[in-house]
């Protein structure tokens, strides 16, 4: 497999992709043409719109962009495309589309099957066993939160550590996911805006400039360097 | 009808529920006895450890509570009690259990019938139209995110105002809830915490220390003071 699944697309202060430019230029490289997967619709911006942005972003690669919603046969658009990116936005909306559209299972084996993937916090979401961990707003209803499963674990994109400055009763990421763990038996890990995981065959590691934090049941939570085999 | 729906149990610095103590002897007034619903579970903790956080506060207001997961036979529990409070937690989990144990309409109709009703978070969360506007992780897969409506809008609690010295890329929560309303029209009420919602009959207010925050389809969010009839 060939995959990039990152926390974010835009690091604060930044461009769209740009601190990831290098590490996608490697991923797909050989390749002109790859399919957009618009369907998180950040902020309820239309397919088109979010197609726009991605294709802007790679004209710079020379790598053409068409979105997966300007297909009529998705099914096939995905089947014949080389590479995919899936960009952020709501995690519900995007399952929910993806399965109602019978996607998900078609993107999976083309993946596995080694077709390069990239995905941004909701599209590294997927990328994992299940959506349980995405830190987004319920706002539909998808028939099923199960998800690709590209790695052996769950995602939980925008890692934020506990702002202790905070007078606010809502509860911090980690005990978030400690309640996940309460419920399943999941690795999850937690991606910090800079850091991605990264897939090249049966490898898996963490990249990025930032450590990242692993919460595993009956664990205590432990932080890994950036380059690690995961 | 005659409930309160609270934003939090607890404010910051503060101990359990005693912001809402005045407001709260109001509402089970007459009532002897309670019946806690312990499901969304915070922190994974058990419905015995949770119930017992409830039975201490209502200890000193001489009103004696039971879990509602003591029961053999949770749909006559419903059925006999005089009034309910149902505790913070995950959403998820809560909507999940009452929704497989059939409760969801019980306690909707006793609720709707006149029978006193507290909940605090994500009890509050189930007294909205559905759960799409809760702050929880989607730690299990309910069958339906359908709630009782005892309202006619939805609740966001916890609501929490964007921070501008916050140097990440997660979604604020008005983003988050104006992505619901490009998939809904559904009014949401952003209930910061020490604010809550009182019904007494059909009349509807918010009540409280702090603003309101309403968004509605297609309409700039705007605020309502404490005290304000909805």
């Amino acid at each position: 497999m060939n995959i990039i699944l990152a926390s974010t697309s835009t690091l604060f202060g930044g461009t769209y992709l740009t601190y990831l430019k290098k590490e996608i230029v490697s991923l797909f490289d050989g390749i002109e043409e790859i399919i957009f997967i618009p369907f998180a619709r950040p902020g309820g911006i239309s397919c088109d719109e979010y197609t726009d942005k991605a294709k802007a972003f790679f004209a710079e690669l020379q790598i053409k962009v068409r979105g997966l919603h300007e297909f009529d046969d998705q099914t096939k658009a995905i089947q014949e495309a080389k590479g995919y990116f899936t960009g952020g936005g709501n995690t519900f909306l995007l399952v929910k589309t993806l399965h109602e559209n019978g996607l998900m299972e078609v993107l999976k084996s083309n993946v596995e099957n080694g077709k390069a993937y990239l995905g941004c916090s909701a599209g590294s979401n997927i990328g994992g066993l299940n959506m349980k961990t995405t830190n987004d707003m319920p706002i539909v209803y998808p028939p099923s939160f199960d998800c690709m499963g590209l790695v052996p674990f769950n995602i939980n994109p925008h890692y934020l550590d506990p702002n202790p400055d905070l007078k606010h009763n809502g509860e911090t990421r980690e005990t978030r996911i400690m309640e996940f763990l309460t419920q399943n038996d999941i690795k999850v890990i937690g991606l910090r805006e800079g850091s991605w995981i990264r897939r090249i065959g049966d490898r898996i590691s963490t990249e990025g400039t930032e450590k990242t934090r692993i919460f595993e049941k009956n664990k205590t939570p432990y932080e890994l360097e950036p380059g690690t085999i995961l």
